[in-house]
């Protein structure tokens, strides 16, 4: 990823599918276990069975009692009931005759001479030698027979299933201490580029810390394999060249990072080439094209993207299935399913699209709110619940369409209270309200913005939005943007509070700004929030305002305000921005300028209410989140931040 | 669970729900982390974040090129198209000026002076020093600002998430390598009981393997904990006692197996209330009543009940929780959800019964085989997909009714073809071809007996199933079934093959058994099948044949052939039984005799056919399976093996 000639950029071949290559990569390697070993029971916990298990001995090994009682003989006590008990005496151990009985506990042997077990409940003592028994018996009642678990010789697991607590335990009840299972394949991590700097050291400018050593060795363990890191080759050929040749020799399979692109000459493949044979060079995914895979010393080389997204889409549809047939396990990719999108989106034609996404619960319905980020972006990865899969033949995929969906984990839950809209404190101090009090309630805060939480509400994608519009010719706020986009029947607006916007400048006025107009200044650099937040609206009619009156051209005047283009996602970023010198001034509220100790011009106190979805009104969790709105506790909470005020209407239902 | 004493017995104290024990227990350990350690991030996979995390970079760390192409100034290349290109002058590094561009490739730091980036696409050089751009560029274009993914001071993850791999990658992108991790519980694991051999090592009569350390230790790992296995303590009060005192002063958490019910003198119960205190003593819980929750040294001692499903249900229930809260995560239990029940059954009302259960799907539904088996049974715990939750208020379970299931994992997989029945080499070989042909396929074979199998068409509850019913009066097979339990409509039954049924009996006929009268003698033991089973069936009707031949009462017959109450569950088993000595004739094939070198005296040759439930006609696996039964391969292979035979019809709908 360095400034390089663009004359050496390599043309990729012909793009593959995923599925292709495996085909392909089948010809050089076998997919088959790599070897079996021997390891003891108590370290055998995830590893994959090498050998079918035949039954050593019967389970239970012996005929044993079910309950707690005497073990009798059936024909002893034909007829007993409490008007006609049968006495029998009490034998302390050996085989039993006719009129004899032995005290028993579960799960002891049953003595020779007895077929049957009675149950204490039925029995009295008669001094110590003696007892009464007032129940008969069937042969075989109480008795828990040698083998009716498991009979000796009967296959009881097969080759290739993964050990879980519960097949050790069978092992263990069978007497078996060791078991032969398959060697983990072993991976060796290699990261290029010349960027890459380690975690925990300083980062220079231009640098960026190298990521997917650990993104790799995690999924590796999680596909079954061994991951060994070998360190940071820089941009050079005859150093790739080497390790690759070292690494080949040592490991079963060689995953390298980054130097797979046309920007970086490609490095890796070259690298192979010279010293083994690239048989794929480009995948038909997207993150993840510029992946290759070579054959070096007989080892398989996978050369991975070097963006984080790219290198873990790679990874999941290519490197996963080659692992884990390595390793002689079913591929592990968690379940897939249908989702619904939330929003349309363009995808690169003739490819495999992956975008991750949220997912959030609408009825039956899964929806997925696509994150359409740059792949360099790990964030996404976090905020992600895994990804939408849109097919090779597809160039956009429609709102509302039902399509496939691969979790990054089989355990992700979907959230009891999902929040989508503009970002403020204020609503940050609710929810941490509510999880005092629901501590086991699964939150989902997502900060699209004013206008993305309306649209978000209207399309039942979510239970409510906070929003604060304000509406250039009404100059109301809200709830004509309501009437505009037709929510009314679908959901209701319930007064929030008093939130005072201004300008956000550093500690002591540096810049000497006094108000708006001078974000125009040349030594200025305004930070900006992004499009469809109420701020920005703000920020986009006190433009329209000022350009009547200086009488400028608004396209003119906003190209005018250095870092305009820049977008801040949230107050507190705008107020970071701020802090940390990378922006002068940005539009924001009070509070956040507070927080972060800078100071502040207020320009106007906007209506920052709350849109709920009327389908939601009947959840549990979105009537304690009123609750709590409505709430002195609350209300006081919010009025001791500096910049809020509740109002007397604060909860109360403004449009219906 | 040895002989002892009743006098000695202790009643159990009032019962408690695993949810009143936790809120007890809370009165005695403090439910939270027991303390925070740093661990490199390279080690921290699954590890649970004990602090909150602020950026302290942003992300990007600069502004970087999203694409490969070129650093331009807007203002250059206004107006500019293919028809008006603008050539600029090539810079090599540092600040740009008007007129100048710069190479760059995707991830680069974009240099002083520009604002965008324009695409290689859109671009030709013109010798070494110049290059023509044929598309203009809004600024901000082909940028990636610093801070758009993450800004510095925002907080990124949150105090108390388990670390995947993809909150490494995030943490290890913000260059750091070391975080704060909350320590896992240490946990000693005791087993108790006279009876346990540790496995590896012989088995003497009566006595069993060791399983519970093996259990509880891999379960001990899954929910976060630290397990330690400290031996095996004998029934003795003083080894128990200072044991328990030794590992309450260096563990967190200590959990001991058996020695808690009323047959074992209450050993582990007696020796908590002699060194610390008993708080609780009998869980409402079915299978895991006998457990104890004690307080040792301060520190927490919950004994576990002996029997494996038991130990395994109340870990579930109570120690699962209290590892999690000690260890600061939310519980790992997989996601319960509803499951419908394939047959009624009966429970211990006042309690929560636990009923480990197979599942299979129906259409949308998900049904649920309960597996009744006594708790001792380790192999139910491999057999089943996790269990059935009974609420105390019940007593009994209807057929169809909708429950709580929760999976052992949340990575069970509902199978894509179900066959419930009769158990069958001819049918074992039709699987082993589709294995063959379709690996991927989730087969599930639950051996039930053939009315069973017919039942579970009946219901719908599974795809297919194999049958030989015998009728009595007609002397025919299967088809007089059908009617009887009204299957016209709902299945179809396609014709099988032939199976000779006989006497399986030791190589040499060391009894001398002749026909099926001898198993009548006293010297002799039958191994009898289980009942539902056409095998069984088929015994039933050849017994009341010899009962009129005889003049003998059909009980009376029953009565006196040995070994008529146990029950085996397969062919094999039966074979198995008369290898290894426990019995001295069967009931069974040919080919099972012939498979362990038996002796075998033929009696009647039995249509084994195949019952396919109507609505999975449709599914693909089900008329794979078909294809295969009608493969001229399957029927040379059926017909090499002994007592095998296809027949003219093989594969033909022979009843709609």
């Amino acid at each position: 990823m360095r400034r390089l000639a663009i004359m050496s950029r390599k043309i990729f071949r012909e793009l593959m599918e995923p599925k292709e290559v495996l085909k392909l990569i089948a010809n050089y390697v076998e997919f088959k276990p790599l070897g079996v070993e021997e390891v003891p029971l108590f370290n055998a916990l995830g590893r994959v069975l090498a050998e079918d298990i035949i039954a050593p001995i019967d389970l239970p090994p012996f005929d044993r009692a079910l309950v707690d009682g005497y073990a009798v003989r059936s024909s002893d006590l034909e007829g007993a009931d409490e008007w006609n008990p049968v006495e029998l005496k009490l034998k302390e151990s050996g085989n039993l005759s006719e009129g004899e009985a032995l005290e028993i506990s579960t799960g002891s042997p049953i003595p020779g001479g007895t077929d049957s077990v009675i149950m204490v409940e039925y029995t009295r003592r008669k001094g110590t030698g003696r007892v009464e028994v007032i129940k008969s018996t069937t042969p075989g009642e109480g008795i828990v027979y040698a083998g009716s678990h498991v009979v000796k010789g009967e296959k009881v697991l097969e080759r290739g299933i993964e050990l879980t607590y519960r097949e050790i335990g069978l092992l263990a009840s069978l007497g078996i201490d060791r078991v032969r299972v398959y060697k983990r394949p072993k991976v060796a991590i290699i990261s290029t580029g010349e960027e890459l700097v380690r975690p925990g050291t300083a980062l220079p400018y231009g640098k960026v810390y190298e990521v997917n050593s650990y993104l790799l060795s995690s999924l590796v363990l999680e596909y079954g394999g061994e991951p060994v890191f070998l360190g940071i080759v820089k941009d050079e050929l005859a150093e790739l060249k080497s390790t690759l040749n070292e690494a080949t020799k040592f490991y079963d399979i060689v995953l390298t990072s980054g130097g797979t692109s046309a920007g970086t000459k490609d490095l890796v493949y070259r690298a192979i080439e010279e010293i083994g044979k690239v048989i794929v060079h480009g995948l038909k995914l997207k993150p993840g094209k510029p992946t290759a895979v070579g054959i070096v010393n007989g080892k398989l080389v996978l050369a991975l993207p070097g963006y984080p997204l790219s290198c873990v889409m790679a990874f999941k549809l290519l490197v996963a299935p080659v692992i884990s047939k390595l390793a002689g396990i079913a591929i592990k990719s968690p379940t897939r399913f249908k989702v619904r999108v939330a929003f349309g989106f363009e995808v690169a034609k003739g490819r495999y699209n992956l975008i991750p996404a949220v997912l959030v619960a609408n009825g039956d319905d899964k929806l997925a709110y696509p994150i359409l980020t740059d792949s360099g972006n790990v964030s996404a990865l976090k905020l992600a619940d895994g990804f939408i899969l849109v097919p090779p033949d597809r160039s956009f995929v429609l709102k509302g369409e039902v399509i496939d969906f691969e979790p990054f984990s089989n355990n992700i839950t979907l959230p009891d209270l999902v929040i989508i809209g503009s970002h403020c404190l204020g609503l940050e101090q609710i929810i941490s309200l509510l999880r005092v009090e629901e501590p086991k309630l699964n939150i989902k805060l997502i900060n699209v913005g004013s206008m993305g939480g309306l649209k978000a509400v209207r399309d039942g994608y979510c239970d409510l939005a906070g929003i604060h519009l304000l509406d250039d010719r009404s100059g109301k706020y809200n709830i004509p943007f309501l009437e505009r986009y037709k929510l009314r029947g679908k959901a209701i607006l319930v007064r929030g509070y008093l939130r005072e916007q201004g300008l956000i400048i550093a500690k002591g006025n540096p810049k000497g700004i006094r108000g708006l107009k001078d974000i125009l200044k040349k030594d200025v650099t305004f930070a900006n929030r992004n499009r469809g937040s109420g701020t920005r609206i703000l920020l986009e009619i006190l433009l329209r305002e000022l350009s009547s009156t200086l009488g400028i051209e608004l396209s003119k005047l906003r190209k005018s305000i250095k870092g305009y283009e820049v977008e801040y996602r949230t107050h507190t970023a705008i107020a970071l921005a701020i802090k940390y010198g990378k922006a002068d001034v940005g539009l924001g509220i009070k509070a956040v300028a507070e927080l972060y100790d800078l100071d502040f011009i207020p320009l106007r106190e906007e209506e920052y209410d709350f849109l709920i979805n009327k389908v939601s009104l009947g959840k549990a969790s979105v009537r304690k989140f009123l609750t709590i709105l409505r709430s002195e506790e609350f209300k006081e909470k919010l009025n001791s931040i500096s910049g809020f005020k509740t109002l007397k209407d604060t909860g109360e239902v403004i449009y219906d």
